[in-house]
């Protein structure tokens, strides 16, 4: 199958699914033990699925479960394991020598800092400067390499001898994760606060989770991935500026079903 | 409290305890709950959270939470995270530029590659050998830090610039966890297979651990820290060489209570 | 401290606060490790905490953790348990005979079967009829108990005899929470969806949570209690509807920084 | 598959293999991750997992994911539940009216509440008593169900009516669990310790468990279920009863290679 190769990310990295478990159908026969019924048509999984997706009711998510095999480098995959939920185990650099494999970006690929937000980083760099900065990353990590060779031939335990391996250099993890936290993760690592690496790896994931569970991706695309959390203050402004009316007439037209316009009115309006 | 001073771990890092909630009456209260029953004496307590442990009814040290704020390099803290049911907020390389400051081992605390057990360092290395390699990591880290402060000179974003830095440098965090599963990171950490670096944390923590929940720490020591587990084919060949009524006069004899015997009989020779 | 009394829910429950760790402050301090920076005004970190909770930065809210002694109907305990990060000591029925105290609402708290959601009791039953069925209640569980200990006396062990118990009858527990996810409980719980008997408890705790961590109960009611996800499709039709220059207005005269208009705008329009 | 099959448990409940997702080959692939080296023979497999297993290096096991149909009473399902890394989805009695269907015991299946141990049952009833206290938990169940009807014909919203429906009645539910936790769900819930109700369930799964992983199957009950573990005091006692030789001479006779040998001598008399 399609979704088992394995799929390049960034310079030397990879994603590969290595297996699944559940489908679409299984997330709504899953709900169905909650809600009574049996078997239904696809239409209606899809539909159920919307409406689960929508109301939040995530633990049917839970039930569909994917393990993949990941090339990552270390400052990537530091961040992937902020996210508790999944199972991993990864390369160990106390048992293995790693390879000299580091993440190389090109010059154009290199981002300047971000002013408005500090954490992100935001425009290229001119390009003479660039390609003398990825010069430089290519020669501090080759230099970090070499010593770390030196270490070991000089007998140091491989344990100690990492120390001076930069948070640039690839490593490799096994990475098992329910559905319902994997699209959390998906939300939080495709949006554009996230570090455009890591964000390269997210897309990757999306590709292969869009053909598994398609149902479930359009919900999530359509309710998570580009949905907006309103405040109080903004509701209140937003009901000041457009009549109930206004608004039903509006989303009717736009095709919704009654019952999903009775929703999004009391989200604003209170029932 | 002298608790909440930093106690210095490594050349440059420390743990400090940030704050405490429960004590081992808690844990007493918390196991009185389910088994019916109110306040006891202090002595009554220690007897209750033996039992508790030695019988694996862990529930009720979950009832007892610890923060820490912890400087740590980054290979320590990429262990320490492992243990997923913490609580972890760390200083992040893409907001802040991170300080100079690496895990440089003296040359004394240099491990050779241990043999045996491919993972672990053992054993030092000859003291002219040692010096060298000390001196080696010393210059990779200032050359990588070099690298790094280039780099952001030249308009790199931080997030992009951090990746020529080595997994060496400190990292800092506060890491909240609950009693029970604190006890078994140290189960794991102060063990002879964990990295000589992050045991040196676990014992920092020990000794907080230690002073804020007494009893609980002598039976962690008696039943988990000091034990051992038998797998049946060991059981056998124990239950084959030692007689039921031999092995309980020694215990008996070794002041353990009749129904401790009992207890110790049963896992050999069954019921 | 007011807040370590027993507060009377529902005929028979309580909620009692039996200990807290950390407040706003920590909360704050939490973040500015990731941030970098030290110690601020209490109207900083009211600033920061709502940062925190509108840009769902959660790690920081788990610093905080709650303890709390609970009795409530055993089928109030099978939804609150749902919730599996907690940690939970109850009473077991294995080990002590319950006492007789069951849920018994009045006449008038009965409420009809909901014809629109399945799944919420709405409206109140006519007064007669509402009281027979209180008291067909009440003699049911009479019945019941009258059984369990008949049963008892008989010399049934308690883990049998009390399958006859019902759902209705009290249990008691230790209940640990972090406030991330306590608040995520309370959001669920307090939703209007929510069953009626539960929602009391949440409100209850409501009351606690608020005085000991009034910044983050602010900024939790303004945007996430009191907030609304808005799908794709219903981002374009408001989009529509109001202009960017008409909702920017308002939202200054509402009194919104500039920045905070910002956010929102983008939500809509995109940036 | 016959492991499809549902797995008839007490009188009305059962147990379902709805899907499994990796086998004791994947376990070791994602093992050697960490430690490098490809695919090898399921030999070399076998003892891998093994040293896995008795190493208590867990997180391989995690790799391996069964979902489960179960229908079992509630106060088996609220013993169940207390595992909380597992997905849950289960029948909701608001959303849906229960059938009728409770656990009654036969009367040779009623036990005597435990002297020795206060929470489990032991031992038979004079079987002229027994049959009447099965009448009695059959006639008390009736009734329980006949005034839940009567709620549900008055009108009474079924969230509210189900407050009469004794523990003993059946749910269900899809339950998925990883391999490492539903061991450790399986060594809980098969000791004798575990109430007889909750073990019928444990031991279906467990047939079902041993022929998907064979090797980890064995590997858990050589150094998990049939193990022991020893306190320092009981180390102490062992070690002065027997002799360093003469144990390896036993252990070397009853067929552990050198490398276990010198692992079980560690843990009694140190390296």
């Amino acid at each position: 199958m399609a979704e088992f190769e394995s799929i390049p990310v960034l310079d030397k990295g990879f994603v590969r699914l290595i297996d699944v478990m559940g489908d679409d159908q299984r997330i709504a026969a899953a709900a169905r033990v909650s809600y009574g019924g049996g078997a239904k048509s696809k239409r209606e999984d899809a539909a159920l699925i919307d409406y689960l997706m929508r109301n939040h009711h995530t633990s049917p998510f839970e039930m569909v479960e994917f393990t993949f095999h990941v090339k990552a480098p270390i400052f990537v995959a530091r961040q992937w394991f902020r996210h508790r939920t999944a199972s991993v185990n990864e390369i160990s650099a106390r048992y293995s020598v790693l390879d000299d494999d580091f993440f190389q970006p090109a010059a154009e690929e290199l981002r300047g800092q971000g002013a408005a937000n500090k954490q992100v980083g935001e425009g290229n760099l001119p390009s003479s400067e660039a390609a003398e900065l990825a010069n430089l990353i290519k020669r501090s990590n080759e230099s970090s390499y070499a010593a770390y060779e030196k270490l070991l031939e000089g007998g140091l335990a491989r344990e100690q001898a990492r120390s001076v391996l930069p948070v640039g250099i690839y490593t490799q993890f096994y990475w098992k994760q329910d559905l319902h936290n994997l699209l959390h993760f998906l939300k939080l690592r495709l949006d554009w606060h996230a570090q455009a690496e890591i964000r390269a790896y997210a897309e990757a994931i999306s590709g292969i989770v869009k053909r598994v569970v398609p149902a479930s991706w359009r919900a999530f695309e359509e309710h998570a991935l580009h949905s907006a959390s309103f405040s109080r203050a903004e509701l209140q402004a937003i009901s000041r500026l457009v009549s109930r009316e206004t608004l039903e007439t509006e989303l009717r037209e736009s095709g919704l079903s009654r019952s999903r316009v009775e929703e999004t009115l009391r989200k604003i309006y209170g029932s």
